[in-house]
């Protein structure tokens, strides 16, 4: 079981980096290699945008690498998303991608182009508070798809996004299939009346509207609304799923956060 | 000249209609009334979302109402915009509906419908350090259309957007045919990353890309980036323009400030 970590939007801090590499060696079920473009900077980002893509397609292609898990959030998958799943090679299938938040760009995209996707924790998690725990868990997922790591909802096909994400993805190439699939979401950072406008944006696509349903995942470090927006995030969810006739399936085990689980994206019904 | 001001998002403050009324007074050559609805509050919004689509459809259907003029920005007109552009009373046609930021949903969707919107200064802005001349020059425009408050660089159909609403209205029912117009936009209030983000969804939409042109208004309060996001919003503009294929027009005199300039919606190609 080999994982290869690169980073596609902002660097991995070197301390994670350790961390984890001392968390696999004292397993030793698994070998981990750290692409050294996870290091490098660019302004917002861990290296230009064709140093990333180069790091990220050279392990898709490499057919020695079983996971590409991906370093971190932040921000800048986006820009290479749509490079990354093209004119794939034979060895990007057969091999797992994990990550969440900013990597949905990714995600979407490789799960589109029929690549084997999953939502979960990712290095730079480590630093967290309970971080370790969360480093294991996506490790005993990668390493032997142990079930108790799995989101405990899933009972079907599934995806989970970032919301945010997940609103900027609609409509460009990386759109992916949503038909038939339970959606779950989570956020992070961001004032309500925002999170009402994404739900309002996202809950408008035809494409999210054929979803099995829509499930929250946890809404951490919210900033101020002013005034107050009187409603918390799941009262807003449930109203833009009632309006959109998208069932709401209630709350996700999934978010920025040590406790977050695993979510392998499925099909739905096509 | 009959001027009604309604709020589909936020509530007006007092002073703001205080200080607007006693600029329209000294003029004279205007009548303004300030809808009650302006003043009503629930959560974050100026009432209830029924209220304050109705207060909005009554002075649409109002005969004698010259102009609906937007309260002030905020959030909330994106979730009564689809029901306000619905089954249009006559008097609906034939006069004007100016304001800027979150009114571009209602912008959107009462263009679409085939109403006469324009981009520019509403009441709250008087508020604002130089506010009064922005609110003189809405005035200006509203009463007697003067040149002078024209954004400087129209040529041709054009709109303007608040490029984060812009974003979030894709695909949504509100969303109206961009074939052949100039486009302008700006925004407040975002890191730099976001609209990098922002401009990555926007451009990606096939519509977007049948703008004659995109031009830049001016990007304000820009929220600290960390770390620095290493280019300015306009080489992010630009950066965008270029992989979609979209003109860059260069920048535009409109934005979240005393200069803000007026930009009447026009028809493209269609």
């Amino acid at each position: 079981m080999r994982i290869d970590v690169v980073a596609p939007s902002c660097p991995l801090k070197r301390d994670a980096a350790e961390r984890v590499s001392a968390i696999v060696a004292e397993r030793g079920d698994c070998e981990l290699i750290i692409h050294p473009q996870c290091f490098l900077s660019a302004g917002h980002f861990a290296g230009p945008d064709d140093a990333r893509l180069a790091a990220l397609r050279e392990v898709m292609a490499d057919p020695s690498v079983d996971v590409v898990w991906i370093a971190r959030g932040g921000y800048g998958s986006n820009r290479i998303a749509e490079a990354a799943a093209a004119d794939l090679p034979a060895a990007a299938s057969g091999k797992a991608y994990l990550g969440y938040s900013d990597a949905g760009f990714l995600h979407a995209a490789f799960h589109k182009a029929g690549l084997d996707v999953a939502w979960g924790p990712m290095p730079q998690d480590v630093l967290r508070s309970g971080g370790e725990a969360a480093v294991q868990r996506a490790l005993d997922w990668m390493v032997r798809r142990d079930p108790a790591t799995l989101e405990p909802g899933l009972g079907g096909p599934a995806m989970a996004f970032n919301l945010t994400v997940l609103s900027n993805l609609l409509g460009t190439p990386l759109e992916p299939d949503f038909d038939g699939v339970d959606l779950l979401v989570e956020d992070i950072g961001e004032q309500l009346y925002r999170t009402d406008r994404t739900m309002f944006h996202v809950t408008a696509s035809e494409n999210i509207r054929k979803v099995r349903r829509l499930r929250l995942g946890r809404v951490s470090d919210i900033l101020p609304n002013d005034p107050d927006f009187a409603v918390d995030e799941a009262a807003i969810v449930e109203h833009w799923c009632k309006r959109s006739g998208i069932p709401f399936g209630g709350r996700a085990d999934i978010g920025h956060d040590a406790q977050n689980k695993i979510v392998p994206f499925t099909r739905g019904n096509r």
